[in-house]
């Protein structure tokens, strides 16, 4: 029975992992490249991270590697949040583009003379319209604001409702493309395993 | 020149799936549908979930669906954490299964009669050997207690260093996972994407 | 050498005492009072608190204690945050009253029908002319929007610059009286320290 | 009605506020001025603060005028944790200083050579004991491994019991005195409050 179950979970890995490769293989090389270009670009000054929800939680983990890379880097969200100023580089993730929090943080940080880079799945959203960069990353969001795009999202990706509910399949494809890009700039950086593992928490 | 290391990013894509779809194969369907039904059984009591670091963000990634699905989750880390007993679900992830913190806290759990269940590379670990159930997720640690278990791993596995440096590849495995999870059990309770989004945060 | 430092700071203290008496001195008697009621009628609905930096801290420690008494409390910004509606109550601290990522919250919580109680050095700001009721609590607040009112305040506290920098007199004073509350609280649920003490993290 | 209520929250912020000044008045002078000599002695170091519940909010409190006075502080329990070794302080807030997920942390950090100082109502504890430096701060704790201890801290302070439930004493204590501290600060480091408001949070 347990087994059946499992058995279940096993299927729907095959199906979401095919539906994270899909949708990165549609990002862009160039904005992808762009990013990684804005990050290191900004490796003396500070960067800012921000999502809502789970979108929040995938850039948090972002910003712990930029922090074992050697990063000054900060996540807006986090009791200590520092100011920041127009050499500075702010990275929101949004699926809809359009949650609130983020956008006002985005207008904020816009009216300060920081640049600003969006991972949305929507680049005409506010917030895509707003950053300097946009960086695509495929989704489907229900609901709000989004709502109608998401229609449209459904129609590309065909996706089967309960395989990747609400903004899952952008969360898991982020999570995946900005572990793809601490991996080159590692190299980029020239870091080894070990060097990062020096920067890693030690009390915890 | 930017679309050049974009392209470099996207090989990493492939590498890193195909590793995460590697690890997750080599996951046991019982210890998968253990889970699940031990997550269905605590239907009505509190559901804890603890992690330290990018293994915590996963956990509460998953915790915010649990959440979404009607359950009544907490996260060992925010602010608002209530007592729990022995009628309840202890959640822990650590890929070493030796993180300070999250063995501590297993032990208070314990020792309140909570069932506890681990998600970690390493059964035979502190955690492990103190959990009631362990799902096993293939992955890599460095350093600390787990370091000659990882150099086995590192065999096993065959990865190129900087592909999933530290713990990315338990990281990850666990959220797609535990998103396939969230699946099943969508399915299991016969909530739509529509329910879902009702329990989903609406000021954001 | 350490004790002169030290006999500096305890005088310090009675400085910082005395500007937190004299401001809730200050506070309305019928405002605290419909605070009070406001969360007692809320009793089986859910509460939503709110405030960024310090005041968000101070708005965390009074939501522990509302969770210890059994209320559904819940903190924006923390990761598990349900949706709310028109039943529910939302409680925002900001001593300008300008924070921009609280007045944006507000303003959701406002459209779904959440009743809006702001704590606050300034009922005309915008966070209290949208919230249906206000809570003045005196304490200054320098540079941004509130600059000119803030020139307001010190005139009236005459504070020297020093014994409590920025917002640390707002947020000491509402830790103070949020805490004042919880013990009425108490006493009108007629719940003991013991019945507080059971539904505290005993994990931990 | 609300006015009746409202009287009666502010005799208990008299009777709360007079607590706090005769706990913070038993402090000693000396312990004070080595918590200043240390915190300064570690301008150029790492600072990393911890607590549990409304201690650690307490201690995020104090941590965030540390970032704005222009130290290197990091919250454990926050995302962003960074590596710490011999030359960095570690800063520990327990009331009962027998919390289970601060004196393993605190262990942690002396095996890695950090300088820890204990802010606790118990010199004695587990956390007193391990500490390099303790600053008592009296208060109450009920129940769990601090239970006998309560009992005579009650029996000096003499606490009506819904005054000041659990560690309300201590958490209310802290935040006056660490904010004192900051004054002092600001003064040694000849910083204005105009130089705190430029490191403040300007995205909020």
């Amino acid at each position: 029975m347990a087994q059946e179950t499992g058995a279940e979970v096993k299927s729907i890995i095959i199906g979401l992992t095919t539906l994270i490769t899909q949708a990165l293989s549609q990002t862009s090389e160039d904005q992808i490249g762009k990013l990684l270009e804005l990050i290191t670009t900004h490796r003396n000054s500070k960067i800012l991270v921000m999502g809502a929800g789970r979108s929040g939680l995938v850039g948090r983990a972002f910003a712990l590697r930029l922090l074992h890379l050697g990063y000054q880097v900060h996540i807006l969200g986090d009791t200590l949040v520092p100011s920041i100023g127009e050499k500075d580089l702010f990275i929101a993730l949004s699926g809809s583009g359009a949650t609130k929090l983020v956008t006002t943080a985005v207008e904020a940080a816009k009216a300060v003379g920081a640049t600003v880079v969006a991972v949305t799945s929507f680049p005409d959203s506010l917030l895509g319209r707003m950053a300097d960069n946009v960086i695509q990353v495929k989704g489907r969001i229900m609901g709000g604001e989004a709502g109608r795009q998401d229609y449209f999202a459904r129609q590309i990706l065909g996706l089967h409702e309960p395989l990747a509910p609400l903004g899952t399949l952008f969360e898991d494809s982020c999570m995946i493309l900005l572990d793809s890009v601490v991996s080159v700039l590692m190299e980029k950086h020239k870091l080894s395993e070990k060097e990062l593992q020096k920067r890693h928490a030690n009390i915890e």
